[in-house]
Parts: C-alpha cells; sequence; structure tokens
C-alpha cells in the first residue's frame, strides 16, 4: 500500500514467461494477453480492492508471429475492458521467446487485508472451486482433447479475478486475505506465516472442482484433492474471518453467485491438514525458482 | 497520466533483457539494478514528474548465479534511495536468461508535460551531453581497458535521471518533453511528429561527450556526432520552449549544475537536421523489433 495523494494505491506486477508459465502452442495470444491482466486483478482482488490501470511490458523474439502479439494486445484490452480499468501504456522488447510483464494500481473502498491479520478461532474459507486450473493445464499438456473438458482449460487459459467477491469479503470483516495462485497448501502456509498463526483444516471440505472427476484415471495424474492442494493458479480467494460475521459474509459474497466454503478454524497452534502438519505439503505446492 | 484520487499518477515500465539490452559479463547485478530503475525515473523526469514508488519483475535462469541476483536486489534499493522512491515489491520468476522489468508511478506538481506541445517558434533544447553511453557500450563490448575510459562506461552502466532538471525544466514552461533513451535522431522525430510539428536543428551545436574524442580513431566507431544523434541511452532531456522563457530556464537549471544546449527551433515544416530530412536517419537510432 503506498500513500498518494493521501489515498492507498495498491501496486502489483505479475509477469508470464514462455516455457515456464505457459506454452505458445497451446496459449494463444489473447489468451495470454487476458491471463496477464486476471493474474494482477487478482492480487488487488485479494486486498479487497478494485483495479484502476495496468501498464504491460512485452518482450518476443523473432520467431513469434506478428498475430500472435497483435492477439496478446487484443486479450490485454479485452481483459482490461472485462474489469474496467485503463491500459496505460506500456514497453516493447526484444527477447528469446516471449515475456509478458503486467503492473497494475488499484484502490482499496476502506482498509486494505492484508495477508497477516489472522487471529485464532477465525473461519478459514475460500471462494469457488480449487484445482481446476491444474486439471485444464493437464489437459493441454497431455493433448487430452480441449474440446470435451473445456472448463477445465478455461479455467486455466481465461481465469476469472474474484474483484466483486473480494470487495464484499473486506466489507465484511475479513481478517486476512490472499489469491490462491499457488496451491491453496502453500497459499495457506503464506497466509499462517504471516499471521503467526496455525490452522485446522478439513480436507473433506475443500470444494475440489467437479470437472476434475471426468479426469480421473488418466494417467500420471494426481488426485482431485491434491490438484485443489497444489496445482495452483485457481485465483480463488482464500480468506480468514471473525465466526460472527461469516454468515453476513457468505450471505453477500453467494448473492453474486461466487460460492463461499469454510475448509477450516484458524488456531494457536501449527498449520494443520486433517490432523497432519500443513508444511510438508510445502513442496508439492509451485514455488519459483524451486520447481523443476 | 491517471486519475488517482484527483491528483495526477504517472505510470511507466521499462525493460532491460539479457543480450539485447545488457550482457551479464560487463554489466554487474548492482548495474543492472540501478540503470532499470534509472530509465524508468527518466520517463518520469521527462514529464516534470518526481518518482514515487517502483516495482520490479525479475525473470532469470539456472545460470544465473545467486550472488548476481543479490547484487541486482541491492542496485535497485541503492537507486531507489538515491532519487528518495519506495522499492515496493515485485514478482520472480524463472526464464532463459535474465529479465528486469521496472514499473514506476511518480507525479507532477502541476501539469504533466508531454510530447505533443511544441509550436513553431520554440526553441529546441537538451539538457547534458550525448553520446557517451554508445561510447561506453563501444568500450564494453569492444573489450577496450574500462578503466581507461571509466566516465563513458559510467554513463552506460550508471545513468543519471535527470529528475531535479525535468522539474525546473516544466516549472518554467516547456511546451514538450521527452528523454533522449534511443538517440537524439529518433527522439526529437517522435516529438516532432506528436506535436504536427518540424524542426530546423544546427548539427554542430549538438553537445558531443567530450569523451568521445578519446575514442577517435578507433576500429568501426562511428564519429562523434553520429553517436550523439543515433546512440540513445543517454538519458538526457530533449524540450522545447518558447523563446522568451527560454533564459530564465536556462539559468535555473545550469544553477543545478546541469548543462542547457538550444540546437534548433522548431518550425511548421518537415524535421530538418543542417538542412536534410532528419526523418532519413531515423533508421540509425535503436527501435525496438527493427534493430539486428
Amino acid at each position: 500500500m503506498l500513500d498518494v495523494a493521501g489515498a492507498e494505491l495498491l501496486l502489483t506486477v505479475d509477469m508470464l514467461v514462455e516455457s515456464v508459465d505457459f506454452e505458445r502452442r497451446y496459449c494463444s495470444g489473447a489468451d495470454l494477453g487476458w491471463k496477464a491482466v486476471a493474474v494482477n486483478a487478482s492480487d488487488i482482488a485479494a486486498m479487497g480492492g478494485r483495479p484502476l490501470h495496468a501498464v504491460a511490458a512485452l518482450a518476443l523474439g523473432p520467431e513469434v508471429e506478428l498475430g500472435y502479439f497483435d492477439a496478446v494486445l487484443e486479450g490485454l484490452l479485452d481483459a482490461a475492458a472485462h474489469w474496467r480499468l485503463t491500459l496505460a501504456g506500456g514497453d516493447l522488447s526484444r527477447a528469446d521467446g516471449m515475456m509478458l510483464s503486467v503492473t497494475m494500481t488499484g484502490m482499496c473502498a476502506g482498509a486494505p487485508v492484508l495477508r497477516s491479520g489472522a487471529r485464532p478461532g477465525d473461519a478459514i474459507c475460500v471462494s469457488g472451486t480449487l484445482g481446476g486450473s491444474a486439471g485444464g493445464l493437464y489437459v493441454l499438456t497431455n493433448d487430452l482433447p480441449a474440446e470435451e473438458h473445456s472448463a477445465l482449460v478455461q479455467r486455466h487459459l481465461r481465469p476469472e479475478a474474484r474483484v466483486e467477491a473480494g470487495r464484499l469479503i473486506a466489507q465484511h470483516g475479513a481478517s486476512a486475505m490472499i489469491d490462491v495462485s499457488d496451491g491453496l497448501a502453500l497459499d495457506l502456509l503464506r497466509v499462517m506465516e504471516a499471521s503467526g498463526t496455525g490452522c485446522a483444516v478439513d480436507g473433506q471440505s475443500v470444494p475440489v472442482d467437479p470437472d476434475l472427476y471426468v479426469l480421473e484415471g488418466q494417467p500420471d495424474l494426481p488426485p482431485a484433492l491434491e490438484l485443489a492442494l497444489t496445482g495452483g493458479e485457481d485465483y480463488e480467494l482464500l480468506f480468514t474471518v471473525p465466526e460472527e460475521r461469516l454468515d453476513a459474509l457468505e450471505r453477500s459474497v453467494t448473492a453474486t453467485g461466487t460460492m463461499v466454503t469454510r475448509i477450516g478454524t484458524v488456531t494457536d497452534g501449527a498449520p494443520e491438514l486433517d490432523g497432519e502438519p500443513l508444511a510438508d505439503r510445502k513442496e508439492l505446492g509451485w514455488d519459483h525458482l524451486q520447481n523443476p
């Protein structure tokens, strides 16, 4: 949070790198542009804010066709229109392969919700469903028919950012919030670490994307719950809220069409999932520079 | 320019890509971090603004040593302290090679100076000297002894951003401004195109970096004036100002230790240098994606 003319400005940056975050063979230029805006809007949403402006830095090599580049711009503009933010400019460079970095400003009506505010006794909740993006990535990288799994594929290539839900969750007194970009387990650990708290999470209650069950039995596909815990890129909101405020919050968010699921409770102990240390699962989540 | 809580926010992004904008063999991590902040501060300076905050997105491959990465952070923080701005966070990714993108916010005391305000009769001026950065790059890429040409090398690796000069130039009524990042000729054409004007520029008056003359006679080195016109990365300010305001502006900026040189006059004709069309020189300047 930054002080600008007396108001608090949110500033966030996220970068998508070819061969690391996406492949051009399955991610169209329009998908890439959309996603680069969405992941930043999701960061703003996770503080309870509203996106205002974005700038994009795009690097591409001579092997990238001009049509792909044009489509990236189109995707950026589509997403900017979708979240009613201003695409305010950018920078263009050469590179090997393709890289798109978007920086976004945003603002909160009240105080921004941080990761550090969880208190023992608070309910732990998550919006929507989890694991679908990882399922979509599995479909794309294993060359399964994308049209048969279009919901999963769309979750991966065209993520939604929960901007409206994030504002309502903040208004209803969430004590901490983060967006699920690196997997529920890892992002939950981040909130617990920032808050200096533990948690008791019930694996059965984790809202697994129902479309994942159609994929069951595919070779080398982790169980649906594992994808939900460690898959990442779902861009749902993980938040904590005092018990007594949960009902009103849930009613308000559900009324906008976004599901809210309680998955556990903040404790003053260690972070646990089904009574086992959650820390053991950290290695399963996506962690920058560590993932192979 | 963006409206934030009633104030105008400047937002700029610039990206440095390994093998395109720098090589690790001659550009230390600290140099890279510094430069990524400087080039953005220069963009803000060119609107007459003051840098406020920055975020950095860094991508690096496994071949980049941890020490280099640490030095980049150090360089970012050094430069942030130098221009009194807040480094507010960032994003870290893997990639092939190294890439650093910095986004910066800034603010103006008055209205921002644009590229589009030049009017026929205005004086055309430039701060400092030009061509030194290109000379420094020549020294580095041709393995000349860097210590013998340290001023040129520093101009390339540790550019200054003319933040204080930019604010004074704006206060004294500059009608248009740009920073010289891609060479005087190309950046001048950009101002003329945005303003719908021409210019008459006198090549003899272009303030060539005096350190360049020591390099004269080196193989394949363009003449000093050519480096000043097309070398780029000088991060000096090129601006236009009504004749009657030039004296006061010059006194004010010179008092801060930054030289101001008049190089020509805005016309209602075509952009010309020494009576020849300036457009012919466009190909000599650095243009993204076109440079080999």
